[in-house]
C-alpha cells in the first residue's frame, strides 16, 4: 500500500472500527459462548433476529461461514442449489458447497443479478436419473453484479416456487441492509421472505469482524452442530458481538450516503471516458470497464487510490463509511486525471 | 413398453447382449477379481489400455464409476473442474463430484459441444480467494450437444493448455469409438491427449455392463482404492469382462453404419417438418425440436418407436446396432406419418 | 497360485459360477436396469425383499456398495455409526463411511462379535457438543471374529434400544444366510429386526458378483439415487441377477454342510496343536493362531492349500461349496502334516 | 448459574480477558486479514512461528478450526488418522475429519494418554485393501486423559516412527503450554517434533477468542485455502489477535501455578474420600470418581462451585488464572463439606 492512502475503495470490508466500537469491545460483558453464556452475543443474536422478523440468530466469524452453514441445513449431499451466476457462494467460498454439504449449484440467468423466477422454476429438478434441487439461494444485494437489488415482487414470486415445489429458501444476505436501505423499507421486508438468511456486519455496517444467521429456533440448533464442526464455535466472543451492536445501532445510517457517493462516482468516471453501466449503480459498488484494468488501479494504487481490478479490463470501487466527501473529491481527482 | 417394439430409439445402452457376448460369458475363464486373479478381467483391462495408448486400465461396472474415479484421482477438495456446459460428469452423475470428491464444476461454453482451448484457459484459476483448478474434463462425443466430436487440433490445443498449466486432463469417453469412427481415425490417436479416459463398453459397442479407466499404473494403483470405495470391486467380474472382449472385437465395425443411419433419420425428420440441427448430428445421436415432446414421444411409443422426451420440446433419438435398416424404415413410417 | 489347488480356503468369495448359475446367465431375459427394465433384476430384486420380509430390494455389483448405500440413506454428515469393533464397514471398506457420508465410527466392544444391548445404548450421543448418533449397524455372522453369530434374543434387545432412542438399524448381512443355518431358522427371523439389510449373493451362496439391499420401498428410492451416485447402476445386469436366482435357489443347501466341515477342520488344527477358539467356530469360518502365519501360509499354499495370514500369528479358514469332503481331507493332509 | 460464583472449575476456556487483554484490544492497529493487511494478526502468526520453532503460522477463531484444517492439509479422502482413543479431534470435534477431509480415525491405546511407539508403529496401514493412514495426531497435553503429558522420549521415538512411514505429524496443541510448563522445558523442546502444531490462546493463555496453526511456509499456504473454506477468514481480526499477543506474553508464567493448584485440589478431594488417579494430575486438570456425578455437581453448582459431569460418576475439574489461593479454599471447602 501506499504511504498516504487518500481513498481505499477494494471493498466495504476494509474499514477499521469506530471510537463507538472500540469503546463497546474494551467494556463488554463476556461469557465462554461454548456454552452459551456470553451475554453479548445472546443480545446480538436476539436484535439480529428482531430486525429480520426471524425466530433465532446464530453468530458467526464470517458470511462464507454463516452462508454454508445455512447450505448444510438445508441439504443433503448429492443435492443441487440453485443460485444466480456468478454468486458469491460459488465464486468466493472456493468450493466449499461440494467439500462439506456434497452439493453442486445450478446456475439460474440473472441479468442484473435478478434471476427471473420462472428460470428458478424452470430448474428445479425432479428426474431420478438427476440431482434433486434442495436449496434455492439468492444474494441480495448482488455483488458481482455491481450490487444490485432484487425487487420484492420478485422476491414474493420465488418464494411461490419454493413453495410451491416444497423448496427451502436462503439469502446470502451480506450487504441485505443497503439493500433495504435502497429500498426504503425495514429489514424485515426483504428477509421475512427467506427461511434463512445470512447477515454480515463487517460489509458496509462497519463491525471488524462478524455475521449471523438467522431462522427458525429448531434450525439454529442445527446450524449449532455445523457451526462447531466448522470450528466457528468462539470462546469470549462477546468482544467481537459487542462491535456489531453498535454496528446495528450506527452502520444503517450511513449507507444511503454510500450509495449516493457511489453515483458520483460513477458519473465522474462516466463523465472521464469510462464504460459503467449506471443501471447497475443500485449501491455502493460500481464496476468500470477500464482497459488494462491492473496496470491502471496499480498506477491509481501508487497516487493513494485503492481498487479492484477483477478481470482483465474490469475495476470495482466500493464506497463505504470512511470515505467521506472530502476523500471522495480526492479519489474523483485521482481517477479522473 | 408396448406390446411390440419396432424400434427402441431411446439410447444406446438398450441393446441386449449378442450370441457371441452369451456364448463369451457361459465359458468365460473367471477368478477373484478382488484378489486381481479373473484372468478375463485381466485380458479386458490389458486390452483397452492398448487400444488406447496407455499403460494400465481398471474395469468398473459404470461409465458413472470410471468418470468418478478419475475425478478422485486427479483432484483435492475444494478445487474447481473445467468442462463444457452439459457435461455428462455434472448433468447426469448426481452431484457425485461434489460428494465425493468434494470438488464444483467450472464451466466453458460449448458450441457442438466443443469447448475453445481459449476459454478453457481463461477458466483456470490461480487467486488465493478462490478454488484452485484441479482438472480439465472434456466429453467426446459429447452427448447432450447431440454426439458431437472435438477435432483432433483442439484437443492438441487444450492438451497444451493443460500443460502449460499443470493441469491433468481426463476424458469421459462413454463414446469414444464413436469419436474415432467419425474421424476415421484409430482409438489411441484420440484417447493419448489425456492423462485418464473413461471408455464405456455397454453404449454403441453392445456389451451388457462395463467401463475401463485407463492411466497411468499409478493412477490405475490410486483408481483402484477409490473403485474398491464406491463399492465397485466385483468377485468373479469376468463373467462381465468376457462380454465387454466381444464387444471391444465386434462393436467398433457397426459404429459407421450407426452414424449413416442416424443421418438417414436425421433427414426423414427434417423432410416432416421437424428442426434438427444438422451440423450436429455426427454420429449416433439426434436431437429433433418436436413441440409436447412428452406427449408425441408417447404417441410413438404406443407404436413401437421409443424415444427420450428431454424437453418441453427437445426428443432425443440414439441409432445402435439393433437398429438395422428394415427397424430403421420402420421407425421413420411412425414417425414420419 | 501353485499350478494344483487342493483347497482354496482364503474365502467363500473364491467359488467360481456353477454349471447351473452359468446357464441360467446364457438364456437370462435382460433390459436396460437402469430404465428399470431388467425383468431378471427386478425378480431377483423382488425374492430377496420376500425372503428377507422386507418391502423392496435394490441389486448392487458389491457388499460394500450395499452397505455404503444403507449408511448414506440413514444418516446426514458429522454424526456417528455405532457398530462392533472390527466390522467390516469400518475395517474393509476403506473410509467410505467418511468419505461419502461424511460419518464416523463409534464402537462398542464385542466379543465373539456380539456386542451388548446395554454398551449400544451407552454409546447413543445427544449431548449438542457432541457429534449425534445417526445409525446403529450389526454384522451377523461376524466376519473378524470368526464368523460367529448373533443370538435372536440379541437382536431383539437390541431393536429395542434403537426404537427407544429413535434409532435406525442397518445389517451387514454379507453372510446372513450362514447366521439363519446355523439357528435354523427363517432368514426372516434375523432380518425382520433391522430397517436395511445388505444380503451379498457372492459368498456363501456362490454367485460371481452381486449383493442386494432390503428396505422400505421410500428407502430404496433413495438408495437408487445413491446407487447411481456411486456409479453402481449397470445396464443389462440380468446376467448377474440370473446367476444370483440360481445362489439363492442352491446355495443355502449348501451351508450346513460348510459349517460342519468348518467345525472338523478345526478340531484337526486343534490336534496338530494349533490354538483355535472353538467357541468362535459357529459358521464356516476359523481363525487359528499360527506362529509366522505369513511365511506358514504361503508354504501350505506352495502344496496347494490357500489359507489368509491375517496378522503376524493369525491365518482364516473359511469353508465354501467347492470345498467338498475330499478337498477338506487333502487339505488337513497338508495343514496337519 | 449461581448468583455467586466462588470458582468456576468447568474448564480453563471459561476466564474473562484480563485489563491488560482489554486495553491492547482496544488501541490494536487493525486491517483487513482476508487481504494479509492486519499487522497484529501478522505480529501473533510469526510470534507463535517463532516461540514453536516452525516456519510460519496462520490465526483462527478456534482449535477445533486448526486441528481440522491440519488435519485437511496432510490427508486425501479416504485415509485414516492415527490417533489416541479419546482425542478432543475424534471426541469433540463432531465427526468434522470424515465430513470435510473424508478420513476416519484408527485409534491406539493411550495409557494416561501417551500411546506408544510400538502400538502407533503397528498401526500403520499398507495393504491394498485397506485405508492407507494418511496422518499420526497426538494430544498434549492430553484433556480426556486428566491433562497428561507426553515424555520428550516418546514425542521423538514416535516421530522416528513417522519418519520411517513417509508419514505427517500433528500435534493437537491446544494446551501445549501446560505440557511445556510441566516438563520446564521452552515450547519448542515439543513443537519441534510436528509437522504442524495447532496452539490454543483461549485456554490456560486466558486470551479470549483463537487458535494458530504453525507448520511451513507451503503448508500454511493450503492451511490458507482450507481456512477460508471453513469460514474462519475474518476481516479486522488484529482485535482479537492483540490479546493473543498479551496472552502469550502473560500467560504461560500464570500455568505452573494452576499446575500447583490443582495437585492441592486433588489432595483434598482424595482426602475427603473421593477417587482420584493422582498419576494422571501432571497439568491443570483433575478427574474425579464421583457417584451420582450429576447431582452431586449441580449441587455443588448452587453453592457456587461449578465442574462438569463428564459421565455417570466423572467429574472433571480445570484450573486456570482467574481460580487464586482464596477462591480455590473455597472450592475446597464447598467440595468436601
Amino acid at each position: 500500500m501506499p504511504s498516504t492512502v487518500i481513498a481505499d475503495l477494494r471493498s466495504d470490508t476494509v474499514t477499521t472500527p469506530t471510537p463507538a466500537m472500540r469503546e463497546a469491545m474494551a467494556h463488554a460483558e463476556v461469557g465462554d459462548d461454548v456454552y452459551g453464556e456470553d451475554p453479548t452475543v445472546n443480545a446480538l443474536q436476539a436484535e439480529v433476529a428482531r430486525l429480520t422478523g426471524h425466530e433465532a440468530g446464530l453468530f458467526m466469524p464470517s458470511g462464507s461461514m454463516t452462508n454454508q452453514v445455512g447450505i448444510a441445513v438445508h441439504t443433503r449431499r448429492g443435492e443441487e442449489v440453485i443460485c444466480a451466476e456468478g454468486s458469491h457462494i460459488y465464486e468466493w467460498e472456493l468450493g466449499m458447497m461440494a467439500a462439506f454439504s456434497g452439493v453442486v449449484p445450478r446456475f439460474v440467468p440473472a441479468p442484473l443479478g435478478v434471476p427471473s423466477p420462472q428460470d428458478v422454476r424452470a430448474a428445479v429438478r425432479h428426474s431420478v436419473h438427476q440431482s434433486p434441487t434442495g436449496l434455492i439461494s439468492l444474494e441480495n444485494t448482488h455483488n458481482k453484479a455491481g450490487g444490485t437489488v432484487i425487487p420484492l415482487d420478485v422476491l414474493t414470486q420465488i418464494r411461490a416456487v419454493a413453495d410451491d415445489e416444497g423448496l427451502p429458501l436462503h439469502l446470502d444476505g451480506a450487504r441485505v441492509f443497503n439493500a433495504a436501505a435502497a429500498l426504503g423499507v425495514p429489514l424485515s421486508e426483504i428477509t421475512r421472505h427467506f427461511h434463512t438468511v445470512s447477515v454480515c456486519l463487517s460489509k458496509g455496517l462497519g463491525a471488524p469482524v462478524g455475521s449471523v444467521l438467522v431462522g427458525s429456533a429448531e434450525q439454529m440448533k442445527q446450524a449449532h452442530r455445523y457451526r462447531k464442526m466448522l470450528g466457528g464455535g468462539m470462546r469470549q466472543a462477546g468482544i467481537l458481538a459487542a462491535a456489531g451492536l453498535v454496528a446495528l445501532r450506527d452502520g444503517p445510517a450511513w449507507l444511503a450516503e454510500d450509495h449516493r457517493r457511489a453515483r458520483t462516482l460513477a458519473g465522474a468516471l462516466v463523465n472521464a471516458g469510462y464504460d459503467v453501466n449506471l443501471a447497475a449503480v443500485q449501491t455502493n459498488i460500481i464496476y468500470a470497464t477500464i482497459p488494462d484494468a491492473a496496470a491502471r488501479s496499480a498506477a491509481w494504487a501508487a497516487q493513494g487510490v485503492l481498487a479492484n481490478a477483477l478481470g482483465p479490463d474490469s475495476v470495482r470501487f466500493v464506497l463505504h463509511h470512511q470515505i467521506g466527501d472530502d476523500a471522495l473529491d480526492g479519489a474523483i481527482r485521482v481517477l479522473t486525471a
